[in-house]
């Protein structure tokens, strides 16, 4: 056996505990969504915390959508209101680790595309007439032929929300929406690296009305199919070089 | 037309254009994992903001893991560490939001599933003898009949997340661990308002062992076919309450 070297024991911050006590009336139901926190600084004095203490757990919680960020005008006085926003909260955990690299691309598109055929099945399944003129919105306003390629990704993204929204899942649709988002940049670049791009604008167009026309349908398999032929067909003919893990070269 | 209101401006905070900065050096690869952020005092300087304005942004960032939490002794002069550990983030962010019923169980639940059954797929393919060591060593522990229902609860977790991470798509493997991690309390829940607990330990035991036999048998179809039976047979025998939208009984 080995002698136990002296570790240091591991410390909780402050903010730490913070987190943990408000983690712990929202468990116990004294918390939900649209209730106000107490002012910061009677939790400060509840908790035998600083203020600066509060903050920082405030923080991290607006940073993870569990309050709503204060409107201009109103103090620290008037306390925080827990929030049910997951989606930016997500969307910036995911892209920060996209950046560093922890999740390579090709993760997150083998993700994003077992997340979104499943969507897509729901989809076929369960939209109602509104959450397909909300799939259908994104794609007529693709067809302009003057649209830059941003533009056109950014309408893109709304089209692949639209159907994880129309599945009904809350979970698939805000994971879906914060993986197709911690790749903006990076598919942004591949668009941007396209010599001839209206021919791959005019696949892209078609792809997506055959996953339209196949959930508004009703068609499941269709719709799956056509979902991952498509995300597998761009990574394969337009940005294969985002999945090589040497990086675009 | 109708008359547009005056509207308050959005005011971003300071502490979020830190965080916009620090994004901006990762994606520009100044910043990579294992680097050394300047001290709170540089920072604070070179952005022109004041220390707690530093300080909040960086306990943002700690929690969603993309830096390191400091260690004992080390104290602000030192600069916080870049970290790879999106996985204790995401849990926490999705506990939250389960907590507050924003991703309503039933939701957690599929799309979970949904995940797992790719993760398995890969795991049947791609696993190596360490993976399925790892796989293993939970169940093993798991046929201990004196095991208590909270350990009985870890382990399976544990045996979960060791099929995503053996299916070698890092992704998948941390949204599996926060979404299992995510509904731990739920779980617990479930399972000590069974009455008769060894036959259903027992059931447990034997999926778990179906699934790890089609992992190690390199066969994805079986391993797939069983996640979902396991999964789906849980959730409809067992703990059909927690996906109750009227909440447990």
């Amino acid at each position: 056996m080995t002698t136990p070297a002296w570790q240091p024991l591991p410390r909780a911050r402050t903010y730490e505990l913070v987190l943990d006590r408000i983690e712990e009336q929202i468990w116990a139901g004294n918390l939900t969504v649209g209730d106000r926190l107490p002012p910061e600084r009677d939790l400060a004095a509840m908790l035998g915390v600083s203020r600066a203490a509060i903050r920082e757990a405030l923080r991290v919680l607006e940073a993870q959508g569990v309050l709503r960020k204060p409107q201009v005008g109103t103090g620290p006085e008037s306390g925080s209101i827990i929030a049910g926003t997951p989606s930016a909260g997500l969307t910036r955990l995911l892209r920060l680790h996209v950046a560093l690299a922890n999740f390579p691309l090709a993760d997150v598109v083998a993700a994003r595309s077992t997340l979104e055929r499943a969507s897509a099945r729901l989809a076929a399944t369960n939209a109602k007439k509104d959450d397909l003129d909300r799939v259908r919105s994104p794609l007529e306003r693709m067809d302009d032929p003057q649209l830059s390629r941003e533009m056109f990704n950014d309408l893109d993204t709304e089209f692949h929300v639209a159907i994880a929204r129309a599945g009904g899942n809350r979970m698939m649709a805000d994971l879906t929406t914060a993986m197709r988002n911690s790749m903006r940049i990076a598919l942004l670049t591949a668009f941007s690296r396209i010599d001839d791009w209206p021919p791959v604008a005019e696949a892209l167009r078609r792809d997506h009305h055959a996953i339209y026309d196949a959930v508004a349908a009703g068609d499941p398999d269709a719709a799956e199919l056509r979902v991952q032929d498509h995300i597998h067909g761009f990574y394969q003919q337009i940005a294969r070089d985002l999945l090589d893990p040497r990086g675009p070269g």
